[in-house]
């Protein structure tokens, strides 16, 4: 099983040409591509975080004109996808921005494949001024059993909170996508960009496997990270951090490794947890 | 505000050895050391797990030798750590061998101060073959209001469950002191080991300080990753790995900082948790 995550960059207002930039990546991915490890494309492909609009949305009334009802009849976007992953047999996840029925706008990501949308999830913990005209996802995220692996998902700054991706873990994930585009922040020299390190760490403290698509470049001079990684199941990187230029990164993986959560014969990540103790923690829930 | 972190090795059977051992480094760690970044000494203190005694415990029998009961009148390493903490002025925090009075035997750590033993805390999350031979602790995990800051306290394994570190953190912890004998495991060369990832993580998602105080060498042939390590509430670490040899490593902080969780005008790390779904999570607690 290969996994691609796509470091694609776009811009607000060229959405024909991030679609079109978008497709051809998702093309490569499937394809392999020159830098694939072994023979044979990717089976899992990720993108970013509202992967074909852009991210730099500067008011409600911009999203009027990105924003789509989240059903394949009336969504270019999930339609576009869904073609591409029913012709390539790919499992596709990626971001796209929603206009709920409700009239409100939601930062959300689907997992497509190709018997059509599997599922659709609106990110729950907002990330700065995106609290100013998204509303927040109220639903647990998603797993999905595909034909690759049990996948979850979960957006941008859901992951680092800890007790989301627990969550996902415990509803059987092998495998968690993120879509992302994590703003480039000052860091130490020596170190890697805080939410690696995050993503690292919950790897390894669920035993899943955990795929990062960001951007890279910038949108209406806001810089991003470039920071997309695929992570094992030990929390340790299976590809090489790349910012600073579009890329695809690639990782072939058993994501059957990810159902042994035992660390030696007496440890177990999640069966060590006490939950007889975490029910008395104040606010944990 | 200056912490110190005490890498010491210890061994097994020679008891005085490690305690003499330990003072040293306690009244080295309290007058600042050639290695301290300026002058005066260390104000909060951290020692290891299981400090004087060594980990390796083979059997129940043998704990008969070094546990004791938590109490200042009947602990010769309680009465030890309290005088030193009242001449020295120092907040100390380390692991012993407890007998409880339930005739259990518990891997527990103290914080002691000037005043006397401010907390006794039994290890929640028992690693691998302590399960066979001590009991695991039923209580939260304290949090002390000390001269110098407010301070948590948890122990090795304990620290890779983010439920715990987040509990401590909800109950305003400002530096979370973690007593660890980590045993050395294989990771990539480029990488440190996963525990330190993991305590990077959560110092960031919590934006709070961490102290850990490592094993170094070995004990009856286990071998210590020697990790001990300071780290700031944006997860990046306030000292240098150094692997291999007994040292001491010292942090300047100003634990106020820890009292501010905002990362942005609209985020804070505590705030933006949807507790409103979480209590919806299967299995959370």
């Amino acid at each position: 099983m290969r996994i691609a995550v796509c470091q694609v960059s776009a811009r607000v207002g060229e959405r024909a040409k991030n679609g079109e930039r978008l497709e051809a990546v998702i093309r490569e991915a499937a394809s392999g591509g020159i830098e694939a490890a072994g023979s044979g494309g990717a089976n899992v492909i990720v993108i970013p975080e509202l992967a074909n609009t852009g991210y730099s949305f500067t008011s409600r009334e911009e999203l009027e004109e990105f924003a789509e009802i989240a059903e394949l009849a009336e969504s270019s976007t999930l339609t576009a996808w869904h073609q591409l992953a029913r012709e390539l047999d790919i499992v596709l996840v990626g971001g796209f921005a929603e206009r709920g029925l409700d009239g409100d706008f939601y930062n959300s990501s689907a997992i497509v494949d190709a018997t059509g949308v599997r599922a659709v999830y609106r990110k729950a913990h907002l990330w700065d001024a995106e609290k100013l005209i998204f509303a927040q996802g109220n639903d647990l995220p998603p797993v999905v059993d595909t034909a690759f692996g049990r996948i979850g998902l979960m957006i941008c700054y859901d992951i680092e909170f800890p007790e989301w991706v627990r969550e996902v873990s415990l509803r059987g994930a092998d495998l968690l996508c993120c879509p992302v585009n994590w703003p480039r922040a000052l860091h130490p020299a020596s170190e890697k960009p805080s939410e690696v390190i995050k993503v690292q760490a919950l790897a390894s403290m669920n035993r899943i496997f955990i795929a990062i698509a960001d951007r890279a470049l910038a949108d209406r001079g806001q810089e991003w990270s470039g920071a997309s990684i695929i992570v094992d199941p030990d929390g340790f990187p299976l590809t090489t951090l790349a910012p600073g230029s579009d890329n695809i990164f690639y990782a072939d993986v058993d994501l059957t490794l990810a159902r042994d959560k035992d660390i030696n014969a007496h440890n177990n990540v999640l069966a060590d947890r006490r939950t007889d103790l975490y029910q008395h923690i104040e606010g944990l829930v």
